[in-house]
């Protein structure tokens, strides 16, 4: 049996392991080596397929366009030498503080 | 010690028993109550808010705007009756089909 | 002398002219043809860009960007079967009625 | 009889006028004030109005919705130092030189 919550930790590491693939050849890559701009014009566009799906209201389109959200989020943070484990440190660190929802209330306000 | 990669699903559980709080005094329960498009309004705005870290290169502010944006992410998934299971597994799938690198280049073709 | 006023009407009555071309040789027409998704998603990467334009700071660059979310701006209304002048007419309203100023205010409170 | 042509114009005025009211007052003056990001958090969120109404489909909506990207842009110009002459300009100088659509057609090759 798969554990689903490695899976973004593997991600990451195929996506190390693509840096230095053939742009040509690999997504990853080509998007690494193309520049902060062309990472985060995909991350906008994929935001938006989000936006669309869930006005569309289909479930299964709704996870596969979040699935390509969050892949894209993980090659954004590669860019900037970061790992999924940094967000969920900063998510659990919130969660310890003083509860994620407080948290982000007290954020808005 | 705390295990990082569960800490997705228990943010997913905090977010399911906040749904019945009290608006007023729960950020969650107010997005929720508040219906999809304060949801996805939020989402948009926190996906701006990476882009605009990004380009100020602070890694720790990206970080946190990175938790901000997954956060909400796990927002618009209850709102659709969604775990972060799902995504996770549908990020599984392709990468256990052929490999997430090439099955993204294939699809943006 | 060209008067700038008029642009948008005569790009709004271009972009009607196109919707009957072939989608294999003008931008718009397979825009129109390729349905509203399609036009959204590249209304939300102008969007990044004018963004990410907006952070690096140069004025050409922005006024180009701009540009290209204005003229997307304006396929979608197209789509819709709206004309610039339903917007400016709208914006003309708001200033006509009590000062966009404080239109805006009221409203985002 | 009021000629909308020139309402982009008179905005931009209103806005320069008011950089220098009070913030806790005038909405414009408070966005100006804020900064850049806070002007470019407000756009990517009527952006993703714009997406949302477009989803929806009432064309009243979409209109209210296009006025407000629209306002916003004017003051993210305005931050710039740069007014609609520039970005309309900018539009015409394409149609002069070789058809605006030709011209996005290239540019997205």
């Amino acid at each position: 049996m798969i554990d689903t919550s490695s899976i973004l930790f593997r991600l990451a590491g195929t996506i190390e392991a693509r840096r230095l693939a053939d742009p040509a050849s690999s997504y990853v890559a080509k998007l690494l080596h193309g520049g902060q701009d062309r990472i985060l014009k995909k991350l906008a566009e994929e935001s938006a397929e989000v936006l669309m799906a869930s006005k569309d209201g289909d479930r299964k389109h709704i996870t596969g366009e979040m699935a390509d959200l969050w892949f894209h989020c993980l090659i954004l943070l590669a860019h900037h030498g970061l790992s999924p484990d940094n967000v969920l440190a900063e998510l659990e660190r919130r969660e310890g503080l003083s509860g994620i929802d407080e948290k982000a209330a007290r954020k808005t306000e």
